[in-house]
């Protein structure tokens, strides 16, 4: 196997932990390797570090798989698959769960969401891609789905050479599944949708809704799929009003609301959430409870001051139309807006929209997405309920 | 009414939500008042700011009550518990609750506590220890409890030139109450028991603990009267140990389990949680799940280094005896290590036991202990369930 030697002084991140060893951190490479092969990772010094998969292209050239001497085999990712499942076996609704969250799950790379029987799976790098059908086999026999699905028509891939692609890896069936999160009823798109068909990171956020909207108005913003609209439903609300700019968005919240007899208390629209919740304050509409689940606003650091500014006008917007008393459910999935500036920024919305604010319970990403101690970059899911007095 | 002066450019604060005027913001004070009293609080500029009580003797000289120009009176109060009452009915078990918290509830320097029927009061600065029996009779009035203790035995009172007491303020009942939290029966020891008597903060995140208990052996360092301990014993936990200090506590601790039937299970035993984590370490005693609920290393900003290093140490030690894919249930009440340092410390620790370690899922205070997003001090417990792999 090749070596790779890290420069002197630069170690430090792998010995602490973080998976990822950058193309500037990598001094020389002893042996030949191809892109995609298992390398081994040497300190200057010539400590093993770990071991992982190689790609030159990439600027995150060597992504490690373990930090043992262990052989990468057949019997190596049936034993990271089957820890991710028995991880989830403890507290996940099987039916809809993502089994394998790459990196916090000790497979870069590699991301496994399940809806009802069906697998969908996606290769991110080209380490990984190479072991796709073993993979896929792993999955079919510790899982035992009716199907799997590849959702590699991500541009990511292209970042590592990898071309995008969808379709069947096992078995060839109807790709509208209907799967269940908290005892509702979801078609999900699995050949379609956004990323795998279902933001399942979402999950527990909200079953966490529950004690806040019985008898409640409730305005959804983002609604996108309506996920939260029907969990507002579900629990009891009066009425529930979903917004999403996106035409076929609001189509499949409709078909949503219907499957579960919902149709009555949500309504969908098509609309600009920021335009909306503008129109509603000079309308003085008010709402009991309002819920914010908007796309990233940012996506690098680069752009971080001007989301900052849109979460910040969103949240006003919201704290301005909820009565007194009422909540906001507040969410931001942009990993640069670290926990402690998203309470930075709902606190200077507070403070312009003349509310007394109180933080009722603070929330993250749910535990089939966990967050690597070593590696900030797996947290990225906020999600606060707050009381607006 | 008196009106006291805010300096100018010193009404930031204030302006911004948070209660408390410091001796150090206060120009000057038109009007008598006494100690106690009411008054009026406007900027240098003469703009109303709110309206709260006054103590020239405590460093927090105004504690606001409202930003509105309504009479602190009977009713003023009697909507301020309804309120905070009808908030708690929406999400907490109302055996076990706390009914007023503070600030946090727009009634400062109030804490109640609910232990089955039979509330716990403190009123700790004067301006609203004056209105003590009123304030016991509302309660009364909405709750409808067995019986009201007051516990103001406490230091703190002192910096308002307040007593130290205890004692009934409505019947008089047997101050060894039997409490219920999340299905397990608990004595509570009114009048002796730390603080109220129970530390009613961490219901949320002993019941959080249930997935991951199931057939483990447990140690529970910390248990004081044994409630992680009793809780883990509960959700199926095959063995568990509890440790404190405190002889007292640990009596208490072998009660409670035995209230429960669950003296099998739990044992309890006096030591010293550092030592003893050392001893397990060096005896190669292994443990599925450990649990520190340590009390706060740190009352001050002046102590938070020492602080710091012992987190970092029995969240070292403890990370040293998990076996590979235990859990870290791990607290921390010092207001003064905020969120992102005490997940900072325990990354640290994850460095030094040599171990990739998962954030499950990251808990604060429990929702009947609400933040107020203006003040900081309202938020000051960490929980943080850790995988170590």
């Amino acid at each position: 196997m090749a070596k790779a030697y890290i420069f002197k002084n630069r170690e430090r991140r792998t010995v602490y932990g973080h998976p990822w060893i950058f193309k500037s951190d990598i001094e020389r490479i002893e042996g030949n390797c191809e892109p995609g092969d298992v390398v081994d990772v040497y300190s200057y010094r010539g400590k093993f570090l770990g071991r992982g998969y190689y790609n030159p292209r990439s600027q995150i050239t060597i992504r490690l798989l373990t930090r043992e001497q262990e052989d990468i085999n057949a019997d190596f990712f049936y034993r990271r698959i089957r820890s991710a499942w028995e991880y989830r076996k403890q507290f996940a609704d099987l039916n809809s769960c993502r089994v394998v969250f790459a990196e916090s799950d000790f497979l870069p790379a590699l991301i496994v969401d399940k809806f009802s029987n069906y697998l969908v799976m996606q290769t991110l790098a080209l380490g990984i891609d190479r072991y796709k059908y073993l993979l896929a086999d792993i999955l079919d026999d510790i899982i035992k789905p009716d199907g799997i699905y590849e959702r590699n028509d991500v541009p990511v891939r292209e970042l590592e050479g990898l071309d995008q692609r969808k379709g069947y890896i096992k078995g060839n069936f109807d790709t509208n599944v209907i799967m269940v999160e908290n005892g509702i009823k979801f078609f999900v798109d699995v050949a379609n949708g956004q990323k795998t068909g279902y933001f399942l990171d979402q999950k527990e956020n909200r079953a966490a809704i529950q004690p806040f909207v019985k008898g409640a108005k409730v305005l959804d913003c983002f609604t996108h799929t309506g996920a939260f609209a029907l969990h507002a439903a579900h629990y009891g609300a009066a009425s529930v009003l979903g917004i999403d700019i996106s035409e076929h968005a609001v189509e499949f919240a409709r078909k949503n609301a219907a499957l579960n007899g919902y149709e009555d208390i949500c309504k969908f629209e098509v609309g600009n959430a920021f335009d909306v919740l503008r129109k509603y304050h000079k309308e003085k509409n008010t709402f009991d409870v309002v819920i914010l689940d908007p796309p990233a606003f940012t996506k690098s650091r680069d752009t971080v001051e001007n989301a900052i500014r849109g979460y910040k006008e969103i949240n006003l917007r919201a704290m301005k139309i909820i009565r007194p008393g009422g909540y906001l459910i507040t969410c931001s999935c942009s990993q640069h807006i670290e926990p402690e500036l998203f309470m930075d920024i709902l606190y200077t919305a507070a403070i312009d929209a003349k509310r007394d604010v109180r933080v009722v319970e603070r929330r993250s990403q749910a535990k089939d997405h966990p967050v690597l101690l070593s590696s900030k970059e797996t947290e990225y899911l906020k999600c606060v309920i707050l009381q607006v007095c």
